[in-house]
């Protein structure tokens, strides 16, 4: 069963939002992927926003691009918590996405993480995070994941002496 | 019978939104208005949108401010033309409302006016325009309205003299 | 004859304003195509802009890029509908281009997209939907372009399931 | 016992951050508050968040304004999810807040929210949102808490109508 | 005989291209000064610029806000010197009017000065360097306005030294 | 005897500078070119701009790329008037030369053009405008340049023709 | 003796730069402050910093704001540290005052801090800081200022509480 | 024994940073440089910066991207001068490095420099300017290497009259 969702409004996103679900995928965690786009699709995303919970997933990850108004209309029809990644954009470079994303008004909250593909690991790691708060093997996951990151920048430091 | 609908996200979105409206008013076009948020009833914003056509509406107005939805939203689920309005907002005084309305992804276009209250008065006069492409009547009255504009430069002109 | 003019600032701007082209092509509707420089041939703009509600034009679409006045100064001279497309300008990647456009005075609209070529087919869709709001024809073939974005979704969901 | 944590740079930032305790108030959800500076007191801030989740805390909220250093350092130092709120700043109006939250690096996510307090307040959803995902009572609050937006949209319309 | 145009595009713009007209009445230049509108008035903004040569006009100062195309239209119809001031916008606080104004295609220049107050007493100025270039008197009295600012730092030196 | 200077802060510059210089022979006025580094060589600077007036210069222009301090420096040790020309920098792609150039304080202006090339090419032509404002036959020229100017649109509607 | 240098382009920069004074005067730093302009006082500038070491100053610190050329020219003329704060200007609120100060070409290095008031104290602090690498009573007087203001926070914590 | 420390939040920094250590090279300055992580590796960080003093350390150059908190955070563990190169980062191009560097609040400085390769060359011109400020020797390499920069310039000169 998947606890998390992570949507994306169209096929190009995917070279982004792979990175939420390779993280998932390493902290084994359950997802679902589905290309559901606002502007094209809205009932599907009304309905998918509508049934996520039920289904039993705990967060949704959406990523979009541009005017990005998916993670904001998802969460406008759950109070599952959703992440919002801003896709970067050809002429603005995501500043558009994400000031799309995250300057949403008082009441509906989305999650906001960096532009790119920075930012989709990231929604990957604070899905996980989210369950870990609630999940002790989760969490202890998540603190193996952080010494991994350790060790790489002790890589990084045998590196930089024989450079 | 309203030609034109005139929607803002919160009343707090009217002193921007009255000026499409005191524009309409001026040239004698029938609208309606109303208060639908994308994020607080995104049903109601679907419902507005799919039915607006059918009860004669020609022309849809939106207002809204920050992560600013409703615009792209309501043109998603219409093939009427929608003209957005950023209000103003208040830490990035509308940049962020204009670039969640503007950048639009292909296949769902929303006509953008400027930001704040000129824009309100501006998307009142293009949906005017719209209308007036197909309506000698208003088109005549858009040509009156522009010579006011005349007049009133040379009401400038006569002020700056005495300067 | 045609219902829609197509502008241009300079043949440069082409790639980006075919894609308007391409849609209204693809919903049968008939336009001109003129490269017409405010800058360089004002008078040619001023002419253009006066004479097109009698030749029987109904919306114009103006691309230009950086100090972008074409769109602007062809909607003083007329009460048509005037659709901006902001084309990627080099340096600033086209923000200049887009205030430029968008931040009109109160009394001249123009309806501006987004940058570059998703905005040049939005200011097509938007031409069209401005005739649509008037003509079942082109309402229906709009109607049918927005089933065709839906299939799009749905090859995009086939596809990423195969990723 | 504190289920959230709130903290903030300086009392200056209570002014903002009084928004997202009174949601959680308002959501009866436990939570402590507390002054800690990244810069000033950056052992605290490490102390803080590495006994945060030993003392139950299931989300930590945080806010900073300027060179915003305070949510990204806390969540250097703890697996629980960390909700950043920029805070206006007086020069740049929280854009540089809103960066130097949003942006980082892949490996240590942020929750980022809204300037300013309107993202104050939906930190204090986001953190119930967490939490509700996993908590049905605090869900069924937040479905109620929504129920209460409709209504003010219904009061808001009632409002316009006299207009 | 007016050596300078001053002309700007609403008596609301006065207030910011007073000093330029102020400069030039230090400095002893005859100007005449107007309000023309590009957008309202735009036959009489061609009339202007095409006759101002004839009339003795050897520099033109034009500002506008927001979307600003007087200086950049006006200078499409004359190959006298122009200068452009950006007028403070309300939203976007002159960098709207900035980027109208400064960035010029090849072909047709237009000499952009500060935005707001500042930027009009420099315009002032600039035309009377300009002029100044080829007589002497002009260039006389700009170097005892020089010496003024020399004497204004000597004050505030003395000022600064009392503090 | 050179009529106009152009300097800039280094050879890496004349990319961009040389559209002055062609501009320049292309309108058969003399012109003087050399490398002035704000920086590197401060007294050479002044040096040379204390000096321009009495060689017979009539106007400087002035490139640089960051902070740009060339133009403004020069501009405060003459009374000529001073072009300046933002070169495009790496990271912030010239907003920061424009803004450095551009936003002088009041006594000392600085006529600014576009970011790059196309700046670097109207900057010659702005310096031909102010000489053929006491120049018949620089102006008769100019208005020969801009013939030719109309005769490339011509080409380019051709060109479009056949597309 | 005068250690550091404290220099601003205006007596209304006062207001921010007697932040840098007063945290010099509560470290018992020797210092002197004086008016120096860059665009009216180029002269007084370059004697200024070419004079500046022999005098015993080790440190310059300089505020400017708009295209802020001062602390740029002044490093140029020096090979004594210099200090650029950016003083908040009124249209684009100091942000051309940071990119004027900060992005300087390589070779003459400008050590920056915030915009405005915080900016200038900083500026302070960090001359201080330069200072006590190399004498143990100004590090000692760090220090203990550090410890000011870790009870500042403890002040404000106690405040909180009482909210 | 280092007297200046470089150090970066990771291994891909390098490519900046080398500038600095270049410079340092070429001017005889002892120094030391490292990996060290604000988000990965917080302790190291921290213990870094608490024992640089007393191992002899003056100054501290630290480069980071996006989120950029090492500068700022190694600065509020210690009270040598920090100097702060903002990396340029792929989305926004620096500009959220820069105000994540340079906005530090009021107590704690750093010194900026400009974004990318520029600004880390003149890190460690500028590390080299504080030690020279008290050390005669260094003063005296930093004026020879002044005088290689003018040699550069008159190379270009030669090099542009050849163009």
């Amino acid at each position: 069963m998947a606890e998390v969702g992570v949507i994306m409004g169209s096929i190009s996103d995917w070279e982004t939002m792979q990175e939420a679900c390779a993280v998932l995928d390493e902290l084994s965690i359950d997802y679902e992927k589905e290309v559901i786009s606002a502007h094209r699709t809205p009932e599907d995303m009304f309905t998918y926003a509508a049934e996520a919970r039920e289904r039993g997933v705990k967060v949704i990850i959406a990523g979009a691009g541009g005017a990005a108004h998916l993670p904001g209309m998802v969460a406008s029809k759950t109070t599952l918590p959703v992440i919002g990644v801003p896709v970067e954009s050809k002429a603005l470079q995501g500043l558009d996405s994400l000031l799309s994303i995250v300057q949403m008004p008082g009441g509906v909250p989305v999650a906001t993480v960096a532009i790119g593909r920075s930012g989709a690991k990231n929604a990957g790691l604070l899905a996980a995070e989210m369950i870990g708060a609630f999940d002790e093997n989760v969490a202890g996951r998540l603190t193996d994941y952080r010494k991994t990151m350790v060790d790489k920048v002790e890589g990084m430091r045998r590196d930089l002496r024989g450079l």
